[in-house]
């Protein structure tokens, strides 16, 4: 039964009930470039209970640094890189923690700077990505001499969202993929949502690729991957002993709350981006996350 | 039991038991821009034979004009609008025959000029497709005013092969599919072989935007599909009448042999594509088509 966040006594009883707050970030804290009503009197309010916050983001375009850089801009300041959990991140963690690839190997980027910034932090080289050098348009080069001649020292594969998107980039990473070489997926979100739009998102890029190859991703770090539960709960012992000490924040089910529910946090559901009323299936709903300092 | 291709009395038993010749055309006829040994005299012998040539191919980028021209380029003359049957023809044909689509209503393509010409001879009107102020790169703006002011006209979505896809095409045809329009694809090739390479196929484009969606295509008009080997027989009730008067010559096992198989019509393997060697399921195997006249 969800509990439908109405009184003062009810926020009371949710802050002293969890030390973990995680939240997602567009639809959650923001809208796009909006800041939702109410949301850094929310978060004060949870920094002066001692509580610990931490941002989980899908969105792989941004690095870390780039949120504490939007954080700072919307006027939530004093976020710290460690709060901050992005799918970038995620996938650079995955590279050098799991997979364990060289740092003398190069990762072949499908997406953003964010990709690029996060695998740089760990060592690791990137071709692909943003390189200007890639960004065509109008019609194909069949004879491009690029698609014959890949770098051998390319070890890996990450994709994720792309905006500069060509049919060059997409045609260079299947020839890797073919190459067999490790698939690792920021996220598999279908849609980019986008003032009040729907567009292309990272998992409708990626089904191309891995339908032209034949292959799935070997890892998904995304919500609600457990993967990216696990890098925070690496982060956060307490956290890890006591997941239900935690709470997760979020506007979608099928992502950030199975998300919550699969790594044993309890969760609750803002009507502020996805979704427009709850199933019945979180442990909270409220119309936003500004309703806790509002109704206090 | 598949009959290996090897003597002349072989070649005189298969002109004689078949009345029409269908053919795919890249990696049988043609590699690319190369034509193959042999293929015109092949062809000149069976014309010889009063036999029916029809050419069958998923590339939905060309015309059946642009393949006349192709043809005539490459040392082949002769040949016949109605001779040729391309999946962006026949994605035209099931917009006009099938869905009927008021010729008031306007067509949304995700292609190139190839579905956009055939559409044309319809009568209808499209948009998208290969318009200029379309082809964008760099950064991608969520401000677009285009993505908010659809064309209420659309009636249909075709998508096919096109090889200056970027997220601003993407997201528009995400916007037509998530109206509930007619979805209709050229062909679902995961791959589109060139010079040796495998690129991204125009199902793996179509994959992408099914994907965003939650769609599949109502219609899928390329080779294995039997909506095109519909409108052979359409146009030849010879072969309607008796398909087992037909062969259908291919590289492909899971397009080519399937669809002359699924049509009720025998096959025949060429090793000069996709497939090196014969896995024992269609009628007859040879190494090239040009075969046929070299034994002779």
């Amino acid at each position: 039964m969800t509990i439908e966040i109405a009184t003062k006594q009810q926020v009371e009883d949710l802050i002293a009930k969890y030390d973990y707050f995680l939240f997602d970030c567009d639809g959650v804290i923001w809208l796009g470039d909006h800041l939702l009503p109410s949301v850094p009197e929310t978060l004060a309010l949870l920094k002066k209970h001692n509580k610990q916050i931490i941002f989980v983001t899908n969105n792989s375009t941004k690095s870390r640094n780039d949120y504490l850089t939007k954080f700072e801009k919307l006027g939530i300041p004093g976020i710290t890189k460690d709060e901050v959990f992005g799918s970038s991140y995620a996938s650079a963690v995955y590279v050098d923690k799991i997979l364990k690839l060289p740092k003398d190997k190069k990762v072949w980027v499908l997406g953003e700077k964010g990709i690029e910034t996060e695998l740089k932090e760990f060592g690791y080289t990137t071709v692909g990505g943003t390189d200007p050098s890639l960004s065509t348009t109008g019609a194909f080069d069949a004879n491009d001499k690029r698609l014959e001649n890949l770098d051998d020292d390319v070890g890996c594969v990450v994709a994720g969202l792309l905006f500069d998107i060509n049919y060059l980039k997409l045609s260079l990473t299947l020839q890797y993929l073919l190459k067999k070489l490790p698939f690792v997926a920021t996220n598999i979100d279908s849609t980019f949502p986008s003032k009040g739009k729907l567009l292309i998102g990272a998992g409708s890029i990626i089904e191309s690729v891995a339908f032209a190859s034949g292959r799935q991703p070997d890892a998904i770090c995304g919500k609600p991957n457990q993967s990216m539960m696990d890098s925070i709960k690496a982060a956060f012992p307490g956290l890890a002993a006591n997941p239900s000490r935690g709470l997760m924040v979020g506007d979608r089910l099928n992502t950030d709350m199975k998300f919550g529910k699969d790594g044993g946090l309890d969760t609750l559901l803002v009507l502020t981006g996805i979704e427009k009323k709850s199933d019945g299936s979180t442990t909270y709903v409220t119309n936003k996350l500004g309703d806790l300092a509002e109704l206090l």
